[in-house]
């Protein structure tokens, strides 16, 4: 009954037999071997455009090095305050845009509220040199609260962002979970939605670590740089091949897919569950996280039934399911209330 | 009949073992884990003395991470002009380091003149705040020109530069190698010859992707800035589990240590075959690259042929051989010449 | 009649008197001059307290190099949200510190409040290596929204932060007001208070240019990384008996006191007169700033007669007096509503 | 009979009136001042072309603000291995750059070896992402060892340059000087030349501390981003005017090169004695600077009848000449040999 987090997974078994397919003889290094080309290939085909991708071992590192691409040193990145980017990376963003400050909103659920961008972008003024003007905008989905943003949502933020010359990137740590429980096409949300650079997880929907850097449109033609900066920081192993092999393995029939549709379902089972027990549910479950202001009394009962979840700073408790969470866990535990 | 590099090579059958036997069921993520804890301890034992490691997927960010706790941003670091610092990684020093200047120093076949270096400490003022002064010093055994420094080469360069107040460090991304060369304990080479920072390469030697950051006496107080800039560099993986795992593997019963005596022996009998085809052999062959000087005839011969080397800046041929070069490999390349 | 700024003001006649007397000759440069040895004695003298001090041009410089000393770039800095790190010195925090955090608070009148500070301190777990701590706190006297701490507030927050591990920092760009306000010795509201670094500003009180890093306690070892980070960041000018000697003018006889304590008469005969006008003050006058809540009416007024003013980012109209201003222009400005 | 440094030298007295001059009144902050419009047009007369410059306090700043303008993070910038920017500024330029790396090359008398840059840019694979790639190149006029580039080795390095598409840097700090020497317009050498940035010195050859950047050609279109990096560095001094005042005296009827001739002229009455003396000369003298190789007798026999003058790193005495530099003065060190 562990709801400690989706990184606390294992990795699907077909990761596992990519990496061992992957893994006969010789192949050239540093990411010109044939897996890096067909997982590229693969991408650009579910996503149904051009673009360029650079894989990553860490979901920290895909947007510290796709925000570095957006925002010079002297500018600043819009995000929810809550993002991922602002509370829970060590400063990763400003270590790798040597200094870019976050300029956070608020909103609902997680979900940069629409009016409040508005107002800030119209409170700039780039020609006071003092302040520091925005550049680009970080929008999380699922939001840091396990809310969706919707194709419209997310275009109105850059619609406005880009009227304000801004440049925008999606934090896709959980794109998967968002678009199961959408039902749209990747690039609905995406590209589509305005999105120029896409941070895509598929380390929490299954494999081992494999995220990747997506460049879509005219960002395409930052692809030198990102690897430059991505070699600079560690970031280009020598054996990408086994990245590689990981991101096939997840994108073959959908499976990346297949397991953040069943991690929704049983966050979906978990929610019920709770409400029924009179749990406050405290945000809309849109994906595989679910967040429960439990009493004392409850939190001792589950924790002391063995189950694992996450006290959120709010106080509230965080439960999250993933592709190998088994319906009878989520049985077991509400058993316990 | 691929020599281009160890990187190359895949990973042996014995890590894809740990690495399934790593994921029956979840696990806590971030390195809290028990693969983590035994890891870290096989690494104790190995080298017979308390120490603290983090684990990387790359030797760049191992060696920038290693060297970011060593100097401040206005400091120098001293390294070989030819050392994989210097030359190929793209400034990840200079990154992770916040603008640390490389100060180098030549000496043959890759290893640091231990004149040279003294002179350059006594030329410091360290009253004269314009200049850089050194505070670290990087040692690459192997070198890159594929040489062993002995344990009394390394203490003879630790000892000068410890006297003049730096720290030190060692890049052991072939660290294996130079051990199954020297015939010695690890302790012998590194803390014990004064090496305070570890960097200890297990992807070459047949790892898919596993290096360590190796704190050594009094450089142990710096583990927990270690791990903020490594999370700051998004290199805490969260599925942490899989390079412990690695580790685990390449460990047990010197499995490290194997692999690197047979790649050495391989190379071995490259550089014999070599020479007796009258090629001009460059640098001692102390591991498991050999540095031949070709004529057009003969890297025509060979490439044709169907072998892969790596051409040096200096005109010459690197030939690196790993732990799954196969002595057939070996005969059927010289057979071409 | 300008209000605009204490920017605005000339310099005054004392330290055009003292730069004529410094230029007589040649001099060594870089610091090693008389006139700097002699403007760092005058400090400590008035501190009461041995110190060392680095003389810049700019305050942005001055907080920067004090924040950059206190914390690494792992860490986060307190400051309330107003402040002019945070909102006024395009990120030189940032750049300095190679990336640090700021992390703001609010508070009345531009003054953390106390009871913030605590609650965001114990919310701290430094285990927690994904969360960036603070690792120091600034405090600016002149706030930004002119009042004033007293030397019993400024403890207070001193005290929880220090208890907290944090070190502390004074944005005293307006110091000089602050102190003519109070009616203390300057020991009481710096190094008497728990500050470790001040930002000691003379510029907005009569100087050209000639601001200075001051280094009280403990902090006095970290007098060779503030020579080495000005040096790199081409603040230790070459001919700095120039600043020096605008120091010593300022010191001299409290020129410095003196002229703020003008500054502060001019702003309170200013409050008293558009409080009899019936305009709405917003903060405590307790230094050389007048924030007034103006309608369109009387923004107009006195805008078409020739009075220039700030109108700050809440709306509210700014006006700064400083060591020029003339009654006359008080009373000229008044006049128009 | 201090020959230390052209920085001992103290301002010109009409430097001192300028400042009295402009001393008047209260004037706009942070360079929207009359001053620094009146200075930056002066500018652009006597280069004979449309340009942007900003006025910084030390020829550190001006190089690295120029620098970090010019080349990324992950790339190099071409420079003389004895450059001040290399050898003198404490790694500014790595500061200001985040990490970008100084790629030095040889060259007699501190001038870059035409076929040595050739040779490094050739070399140059830029599809090879380990190493780091040059997109610049920084050019000292004087040299650092006190010889001029003219305007054919300038266009002969940025015609190399250029055509492997690297952006130029000119190191000015003593231009003034270079240009007293040739005998040609300030345009023939900068970007008539081929120069894109200018580091532009007037401290050393009169001025206090005033210093400008100065984009030329398509390098303008750099100008808010060098604004916002200056305020960014604490460069933008809010009494900004003062800078621009000291920039006017020294333009003003060619005060500049009227005070580079008067220490040119020094130099060589210097030169001309040394060599009466059999003292040999190192590098041609060119400027204000003169490279002698003394014995120990002839050094303390200078030392002790009180010749102030700089011991260079190769053990050689550079003695610097200064627009207040009394004919007297060398006749007496003359004397002491």
């Amino acid at each position: 009954m562990n709801f400690a987090s989706d990184t606390a997974s294992p990795a699907h078994p077909k990761v596992i037999e990519h990496l061992i397919a992957a893994n006969a003889g010789p192949a050239v290094s540093y990411g010109a071997d044939g897996w890096t080309l067909q997982a590229e290939a693969l991408l650009s085909d579910m996503f149904e455009a051009p673009l360029r991708a650079s894989f990553v071992s860490s979901g920290t590192a895909c947007n510290a090095l796709a925000l570095a691409l957006l925002s010079p040193p002297t500018a600043g990145i819009i995000c929810h305050s809550q993002a991922h980017i602002n509370c829970d990376e060590r400063g990763a963003v400003e270590f790798y845009s040597h200094g870019a400050k976050l300029l956070t909103l608020g909103g609902k659920h997680g979900r940069i509220d629409a009016k409040s961008l508005q107002a800030l972008l119209q409170s700039v003024d780039e020609s006071f040199v003092h302040a520091i003007p925005p550049k680009a905008i970080s929008i999380s989905n699922l939001s840091e609260a396990g809310a969706c943003y919707s194709p419209r949502q997310v275009s109105e933020l850059t619609r406005i962002a880009k009227s304000a010359g801004l440049t925008t990137h999606m934090d896709g740590a959980r794109l998967a979970n968002a678009l199961a429980f959408l039902a749209i096409r990747p690039a609905d949300i995406t590209w589509g939605s305005g999105i120029d650079i896409l941070s895509f997880g598929l380390t929490k929907t299954g494999a081992m670590a494999a995220e990747a850097v997506i460049l879509f449109g005219e960002a395409i033609d930052k692809f030198d740089e990102l690897q430059a900066r991505r070699k600079r920081a560690g970031h280009l192993p020598p054996k990408q091949r086994f990245i590689a092999a990981q991101i096939i393995a997840m994108l073959e029939n959908d499976l990346w897919l297949e397991t953040a549709n069943h991690a929704n379902q049983m966050a979906k089972l978990l929610e019920e569950g709770l409400r029924n027990s009179k749990v406050i549910i405290l945000h809309p479950v849109e994906g595989n996280e679910v967040f429960a202001q439990l009493s004392p009394n409850q939190t001792s009962q589950l924790q002391d039934g063995g189950v694992a979840f996450y006290t959120w700073p709010d106080g509230s408790a965080r439960f999250v399911t993933n592709w190998g969470t088994d319906k009878s866990e989520i049985d077991k535990a509400l058993m316990l209330l």
